[in-house]
């Protein structure tokens, strides 16, 4: 467990696209510019091996170059977090070991899944990650994936035990984000550190005009530029700006439906739609997503390019 | 692909526990005398790394540890199934590289998990798998783990298509069980080597009864003697006998039930029992489960014991 | 509630179709030929708006003259169940009144639903509606609508309070149906007239093997010859016959596909081909299903006539 | 299906609780207060029979009973919707009968429930009701009860056809919200009279920041003067104080948890909350909540008078 003296994680933090080749390895040149593009678009952090990095899809091969890549081409320009995404306890410490050994700045985890646990298990979990990790330790509430959610009042807990740093969001629901930062307020000085960051890239204005600390927007590869304008125009207090921005985002969030319900998956469709925009934009070589994913058609592709177009981005 | 002629897999094939030590290694003289055990009980395979054997719990190098482990003390004398269980398609193919490269005759493989997965990748999954296994690829039907079902037209297309060698059947739903076995043998020739084996232990006698090839039965680590001598039994076609061997083990299956469900998840209290009863009858020397698991405390231990003397094993 | 004494309810208790005019109204004439024809075959009861019943789309006059109808036509020759499905107890507890009023022998009631419910609440329900009821209560565990399950102890408990006179279990859970079986049994006296039916009309052999005392098959509609068939079949024990008649059924079965499920739900397909098939065998009028229920085309009603040959019924 | 040229409904519309007598009556002099006490507060409207109003819980006679007294009393001072809450269309249509009869000025419907439902049956339902109803129909987005959420593009589709003159959303998805409302409104004439409300009552602020048109919340019953007060705020788009008072709201809310979930559901303690909240602040006569839900203890209401009072309402 990290005993340095923490200031809370902000800002505009995207989960990174993980370029890929058409032969299914780690897109490096491509990796080194999405992490350019990112920082020079004035993003605060970056987290890679999240679920929008398709890290459920990379053998850990392909993740422990994904992290020295992004580590090397970011060089300390912004903090570097790295999912460590797997079932259990013994398995998410030996991504821990590896996000370390790279040189993160954190590391996120989930509950465990697949296995089914108990909320006692959950709260052990955290404990012996945070007790193994030689960086914050971050939760990740993604119940979409892992089919449970996290207690706020657990959160709370580890967090003034200093076993947590802070949560990303993406349980959808506003209000028990709401509700989870008015504990920690109220909570006071043991907890003051805690991060809250919102997954929700739909509702940036909203979650940061309740006192999230910042967001996860995996629609930030395509357009981190609108993401850190939008937090800049949120901390400005420039409420109207701020929701013109969103809602041009919102709009372009449309390119995750391109692939339709009946011949693919919301993930192939929302993941390859990321990637597609940003080989249209010239920043990655290759729209490749990871098996058994299925890939976007030309017409899928020109719809994508279409609502680029749209927000003003091609 | 493999393409070697495959007669179908029958009988009882335990998912074989794995055991700790207490630093939480793999505990190889007590995985050796458990893998005795279970071949001198008379059983016809072995399915490791399955969901009994905490694969979800163990590290890479721990899976590794138990295939080697494993083959070597089983030397042959019967069939060896691999759980290559893991979030995706390359994941998966990693660890059939491990099982393949251990030397194990078949792998077991899930619908992927924590992506949200379409019928139409879950199909695109297997087939990729297949394509690069060595030995042949059984499907793992686990709905309550990985949140897909199996589709029954699916698993035979793939069977017909050499895809796939057979099904671990643990979706608990009986009458989907019956079709598919009576799906397949309206398929015929093209399908006649699909093994269909159920994961349900407390209904062994029904779905032979009902045509099933055999039996992965997570109780079959504490009384192997137990679920040969019913299926031979059953082969027999002495219902009434197998019937109240059957229920012997039903009401010895109430050591799962110990922990119950207020301080622990399921998982622990069944896991924890297993390896408490392996313990008391001398198999295994530690009755460590992995984290984050809840160890079971003696008053739970003690209600083991007195279950499985009531079932004449202590 | 009630202090007659009880015996154990048992044998072939289908859940009757609710025949409709094309205006939505009851058919009586049809519904009175059903029930003669269920009579006829030997059913050893009748469960009147049950799941298959299409008790959730009938208004309360529809179900009233639903079962007036029953019970007139019945007219005392095998015992007449009433399900009392509705959302809390007090909805519940107006239809047993009505079942009561019609002169049924007994009512089925599921755990609350769309309100979210707690164990504690659930037994709760079934108290409070024993209490209000003057005939038997049976409970009817039904997950798959519900969205909770009926926990066994609890059962057993009832049971032994005299609140509850059975259960029927279509939870599709044969595991967890054995398991209540045995712990029945173990239970004594208390619980002896405690009556288990299974809803599940594909493992008939398999649930009366393990000692279930009935079943309530949906398909008993379609051919209810070959259930009473069936369960005497299973009552000689004359197991391979059993299977052989039991196999037929399941075949049959594959009329609940018909439709698919590209443009109608599951239950639109099976509630549509359960009176299709009534129609086609001359039994009902109309083949009209309830709204928002989709109607089976001509090619999906030509599908079930040819399951129905197959099955030697047309 | 109603042709009156109609407006947009707006504001803020409270899901009325519906007090009952000991005996489990409805108190009509309570009830008559209640309905003067959020009048006078200032509401837009009430939406009576809601999920808030115990619906589920409530019998015809009392739903009809509930219509009649709040339309009476109401006497035309605010417009009066009516949810008319069932499993299927016949069932559901019956209650929009009883709602024209008592005068009410729309009803409100989900999709169904109990039956599994296909996304074309859910339209046909919806189709159906507006066929049969005199008054607009509203469709309410409630999938933690009924299991299925609406499509979007269903709701605009059948908005654009007349059918639906609204929805209540309380799907709990922000950005589905948010996503809805750039489509209606880029949908242009033919939806613009379409209502969009939230049930969402601890993001009111930023719901209408979004451009919701109101609210519906269930803690409205307790602290309707603040509800009012911050929709008037976030109309004069004072975002700051519109802020504070939502955060005032948001902390009052603890009160649903009082009851904790050890001893009873989340629906008995929320339901017993807002209730022993109007007792305590002497607008309804008894705290008593309908069967199966558990009642609050003396330390739970203790703890609610202490939040009233934290909240400066006691």
């Amino acid at each position: 467990m990290t005993t340095t003296t923490r200031t809370r994680l902000t800002g505009v933090i995207p989960p990174v696209c993980t370029p890929l080749t058409p032969d299914l390895e780690i897109d490096v040149p491509s990796l080194e510019r999405l992490v350019d593009f990112l920082i020079d678009a004035g993003v605060d952090g970056l987290f890679t091996l999240g679920s929008t990095s398709e890290v459920a899809y990379l053998p850990d091969g392909h993740r422990r170059r994904v992290l020295e890549t992004v580590v090397a081409r970011t060089a300390g320009r912004v903090p570097v977090l790295a999912g460590a995404i797997d079932m259990t306890t013994l398995r998410v410490a030996e991504h821990i070991d590896d996000a370390v050994k790279a040189g993160c700045d954190g590391v996120v985890a989930t509950a465990p899944f697949y296995a089914r646990t108990h909320p006692v298990e959950i709260e052990r979990h955290f404990r012996f990650l945070a007790e193994r990790s030689a960086v914050p330790v971050y939760a990740y509430d993604l119940p979409v994936s892992v089919h449970s959610a996290l207690d706020s009042a657990m959160l709370l807990r580890l967090a003034a035990e200093g076993v947590l740093a802070g949560v990303k969001d993406s349980s959808g629901d506003e209000g028990g984000l709401r509700r989870l930062l008015l504990a920690r307020d109220a909570a006071g000085a043991a907890v003051a550190d805690f991060s809250v960051l919102t997954g929700s890239e739909l509702t940036v204005d909203s979650a940061l005009a309740m006192g999230a600390d910042g967001v996860v927007p995996g629609l930030g590869n395509v357009d981190p530029h609108g993401y850190t304008g939008l937090f800049r125009l949120c901390r400005e207090q420039d409420w109207a700006a701020a929701r013109a921005e969103q809602e041009r985002l919102v709009r372009l969030f449309d390119i995750v439906d391109v692939g339709g319900t009946a011949r693919m998956g919301r993930g192939s469709s929302a993941l390859g739609s990321f990637k597609a925009a940003l080989h249209l934009r010239g920043v990655i070589d290759h729209p490749v997503t990871a098996p058994p994913q299925i890939q976007l058609d030309a017409a899928e592709t020109a719809r994508v390019a279409d609502l680029l177009k749209g927000a003003g981005l091609l």
